[in-house]
């Protein structure tokens, strides 16, 4: 394999993907990765840190997706508003994706192994915090924006876990939208 | 030491606790632990699986404290309400210990690495999802169970950091209704 290596990252991503739901990501190692992407070690090394890196590698994308819509939608006039205007932002995000079976077959994978489970989580509460210091950037109290933050991402976690699970094509903007509305009317 | 070992598990989360704020998790084995505790590696292995359980023995009566707290407030009338009696009583669980600083130090220790921040986050997800089977098992729908389980444990989460990093004393019971009474008002 040369220096050319066109969308190694995502070849490699897709190989990974496919060897950790069979034969199992503990099964799996980095240079079956390789192998099947037709990419060196080397080459896995340069895009990612480890094999439970290439799962998480969207996380930056994102975070960057969920902030950059709380800091646009300034017609939000609550902290809960806002921090939906990000969730449906992150649903929408997912939706596009080019490979819409991507986001399903990589939750299979996570809900399969512990240690991915709880990365998974230490990603989504590092979006919630971030989240939340975006909403006090723009100008809601901390408590109010720590309040919001959370309601709208277990909003989008539970969302996001009845999409995968069902069988029909659901809107996973839709869904977010309905959790939040759940939140709203707690009271 | 011999079979006779009082309070072995006790000694030993005390003694692996010391160890792990200094010199901290990582530069800690069982050996040490074990050696501090005055007990064998072996007792050690008796009670905990590996270093990184020390530090979840109590996961399981917690849980078991929140799960009680919500089939025993029959009076709770809204799903929200009988999560928040589980707060509630998790929260007087914490504030009751014995050693009132131990739960902080245990914060300190967790806060300061990845893979524990990790697990705690995922016995919390446990413990919210069971809460959430409790609420329909006392027949509230599940989707009204699901939000109320997450918005009570994010009331819990977001309180007890306010508590442990407090410099004054602070009634962990009041943050956590605080925390529940804003939940409340996102509408």
């Amino acid at each position: 394999m040369g220096r050319w290596e066109p969308d190694a990252q995502g070849r490699l991503g897709r190989a990974a993907l496919e060897l950790y739901l069979d034969p199992g990501y503990e099964q799996t190692t980095v240079a079956d990765i390789a192998a099947r992407a037709g990419v060196t070690e080397r080459t896995f090394f340069r895009h990612f840190a480890d094999k439970r890196e290439v799962l998480f590698a969207g996380s930056a994308a994102f975070q960057q997706t969920v902030l950059s819509a709380i800091a646009d939608h300034t017609e939000a006039t609550t902290a809960l508003a806002a921090a939906a205007a990000g969730m449906d932002a992150a649903a929408a995000f997912l939706q596009s994706s080019p490979d819409p079976t991507f986001a399903r077959r990589r939750a299979a994978v996570i809900a399969a192994n512990a240690s991915l489970q709880e990365r998974e989580l230490l990603k989504l509460a590092t979006v919630t915090s971030a989240s939340a210091s975006a909403l006090v950037e723009r100008g809601f109290e901390p408590d109010e924006a720590a309040v919001a933050a959370e309601a709208a991402m277990a909003a989008f976690r539970l969302a996001f876990e009845r999409w995968i699970a069902s069988d029909e094509p659901l809107d996973l903007r839709e869904l977010v939208a309905e959790g939040v509305a759940r939140f709203r009317s707690l009271a």
